[in-house]
């Protein structure tokens, strides 16, 4: 194989350099870039951009777009657009220091995303025309079609709907990734949408390669730089101690005959915990087991290599650099084994329905009656995004939530009155695990609920208070079906803010 | 044809009075019958059960049933059950006065859950066995397949896991309703589900009657009574305003080219401010229009005979008694136009998106950020329940949602800093109306949606607060992407309790 990475010739012509490729970028343009979770994201044209949007405004000139991606970047893209006020509006998902610091003082308008809505709703049209897209690829064939890199994303549509397209083509990608990738191409507008052909994760429905129309491409900027790879860490006694409830209430399940012996389609949020769950499946003998999610992190990578999962569907990565090492070096291994696909369908409602997935996210807390916030700290300030998580915990088999019962040194409990934010209502969350232990909510009426939260899951320094709440709030209520006092209900957020502690004199 | 409404002799054989069917149900069983939004309910056998619970309540011993329906069913069922506090656990969805004043005094549990959810939930063995079903049909085949009534609901399901089944053939239902029921088998559990081959809203992908192992029927009873049909109430003039400002906005979206002119599957809920639009959208000259919508009522039929609507699918009506004369009286008309289905099926998510429907549901409040609380009054009381409010607003082309601006006499504002319930998220809205106006909030960040919804949609009694309450947020909130003051955020509300208005000295 050649070493080229470019092998259309038309498009070789256009290689310019970063700098170059920034410059065809206008001030109130609104911008679709790939990325996902730290992986597949441009690495130099957003950084050219920053500094032109600086260049502008040391000159005393406006410049600012609206910046649409598949999910979370990195400092190389949301941080250094940001850090220049080069964003007006941003939309699905971020998880930038100081892109978030910026959306919390209240200078960057950010809008939290469905990760499975976002293309149809640029379809739709209600996000307006896409002026550009920056797109990387691992390599571009002879045909001109596109070869992904470490994730999907939105890049279909944004190829498909950009007035102009430019190309980064990332030498520090594997160029063997190419097979690994499943690019769907049989969406439609309403009315013409027909079923979508995939009934197992490991179903291949569309194409290795993205299309792209040649005359749109303005530019080509050829990089060699490493995707966001996040340092791994070993998962904390908490962490293991929720994924060992989660393992029991799973192995009970199979026991139960209310779930086959190799589970369903796994889908698993990024962090401690995930991990954890997924190095507890493996060491309990769980055996081809099959994942249908975002994103993979180091934990599946190790599921794939010992046998317990067969194999997985994502539409990106989040690996640390030594598990991206691994990764690169077993690439024919792995590409037999994962499908990457666009993030309409690795967060289709449809399809996730139909898989019956487990569904495992983790949340910033739950109320008395399950409801579930997983963006906002305190009611106000945003974490990072919904993400995929509504997508698929309103439409798996089982929606689990996940979270050690307190944060912040014990300042703040996980199991609140009433939740300062709702991302997933009383109606979407079956299950809920701290290191205290699990609490099944199917079937249960919200002060079924309530009981079963505050002796399951609740933290022993807040339990107590918790049932007090929950006691009054049955005697005072207005109404008595979830009942509540408004009057204290976020009272121990207002708490936190006020005193640094939900406890009282704490 | 004959009158007789039982062709299969072996099912004749087992006809019984209402008492002696209800004296087959037990103490503790979990009792699922039919009825969706007060038709194709069982009207005997509910009232006999209760009866029975009462002499044991008499004589000191305890009974009482999980109850599980389609939608709400009627006085006849939910309201004489409740009465006798014979309900220990009622799901999916109620709007009974008797049973929801149990509910909000403590003494009846309900677990309110999305109506796509509930066939699969059970199937899943989320709420344990079905003990009992008690269906309404319309007549029995001489295979002993039942013809529906005027409700499908989850039926199937019912009878498919039910150990024993009780048939209620009702006179009262017009029998030559055969044929326009599409009941749909090709359901299966994970990991066996296949696409479902439905791309227009009156597709047909099933049979025309319900199968039933005619060895579980335990009980056959003869009824002649009507459904609970609500009167029509003519709109008044805040309706029409709403209707009006939502027409605008489509005949716009027609405009722009975003919508064709034939709109996309409508979705609609039941009352006075639908059955507004409806008749706006006659008078405003759309025509061919289609509906895919859980229920069907006054407004629609009209539409129908009047060519507006081309065709229709629910499962269920909602009728006042002149229309369901008309109804009767048409039926050869109505059935080449409306297709009944399954609640799953009318609700799946995989189908509401792939149609793309335009979403039209009631709401109690909005807050600024265009979250919605669709259930609980004052955060604790329950009106009726989500029903399939969230499988449209999730998953449809549009989520609107429709109020108006003020409730009981002004008191209460269905604006609000906070909503005291949320059932559809900031993610799942995107159209807001009330009589002041329609706020559009696609691609708006959380601020852009405030300023448009006290803007647009408030009361002007209430504007200047709601803007007060925002402009002192915006300074003084922890976070500034969300901006709310935690121990103002639910002051609204707790007013109304303290004085009965959200006015300060009001």
């Amino acid at each position: 194989m050649s070493s080229e990475r470019i092998l259309d010739s038309r498009l070789r012509e256009r290689v310019v350099s970063a700098a170059e490729a920034a410059d065809l970028i206008q001030p109130g343009e609104t911008v679709a870039m790939s990325g996902f979770t730290g992986s597949g994201y441009p690495k130099q044209v957003p950084l050219a951009l920053a500094e032109r949007i600086d260049r502008y405004h040391q000159a005393g000139q406006p410049f600012q777009i609206r910046l649409l991606t598949g999910a979370s970047t990195a400092p190389e893209l949301d941080g250094v657009l940001a850090k220049v006020d080069g964003i007006a509006l941003r939309l699905p998902f971020q998880a930038d220091p100081d892109a978030r610091k910026r959306i919390n003082d209240g200078r960057l308008e950010y809008m939290d995303t469905h990760l499975s809505h976002v293309a149809q709703h640029t379809w739709f049209g209600f996000y307006g025309d896409i002026d550009t897209a920056v797109i990387e690829v691992s390599s571009i064939r002879a045909d001109g079609s596109l070869v992904p890199a470490t994730s999907v994303g939105n890049n279909k549509t944004w190829l498909d709907l950009a007035r102009k397209v430019i190309i980064e083509v990332n030498e520090w990608q594997p160029r063997d990734v190419e097979g690994m990738h499943d690019v769907y191409y049989g969406t439609a507008l309403p009315p013409h949408r027909k079923p979508i052909p995939l009934v197992n994760p490991n179903d291949r429905i569309g194409e290795t390669a993205l299309r792209c129309d040649p005359d749109k491409i303005v530019a080509v900027v050829r990089t060699d730089a490493a995707d966001r790879n996040s340092p791994f860490n070993p998962p904390d006694a908490a962490s293991e101690q929720i994924a060992a409830y989660l393992i029991e209430f799973l192995q009970r399940e199979v026991s139960r005959g209310r779930l086959p012996a190799q589970l369903l389609p796994l889908q698993s949020g990024v962090g401690n915990i995930p991990n954890a769950v997924l190095a507890g499946l493996a060491a309990s003998g769980f055996r081809d087991l099959t994942a249908y999610t975002e994103v993979i992190q180091d934990g599946m990578l190790d599921l794939l290599r010992d046998g317990t999962l067969k194999h997985a569907s994502c539409t990106g990565f989040a690996l640390s650099p030594e598990a991206n090492e691994e990764f690169k070096r077993n690439l024919d291994f792995y590409r037999s084994r994962i499908v990457m696909r666009t993030q309409e369908i690795s967060n289709h409602p449809e399809i996730i329905r139909r898989l019956g997935c487990i569904c495992m996210n983790g949340m910033i807390e739950a109320d008395l009656y399950g409801n579930v916030n997983s963006t906002h700290v305190m009611g106000s300030r945003i974490q990072n995004g919904i993400g995929g998580s509504g997508d698929f915990a309103r439409n798996g088999y089982l929606s689990i939530f996940l979270s050690p019962s307190t944060a912040k040194q014990g300042s703040i409990s996980a199991l609140v009155p009433m939740v300062s934010h709702v991302d997933h209502t009383e109606h979407d969350v079956s299950i809920i695990v701290t290191e205290q232990g699990l609490a099944d909510l199917r079937g249960l009426s919200p002060k079924q609920r309530a009981r079963l939260l505050i002796e399951r899951c609740t933290h022993p320094d807040y339990r107590d208070l918790l049932a007090d709440y929950y006691d009054r709030a049955l005697h005072h209520s207005y109404g008595r079906h979830t009942p509540h006092l408004l009057a204290e209900a976020l009272s121990w957020h207002q708490r936190w803010l006020d005193t640094g502690s939900m406890q009282p004199g704490g």
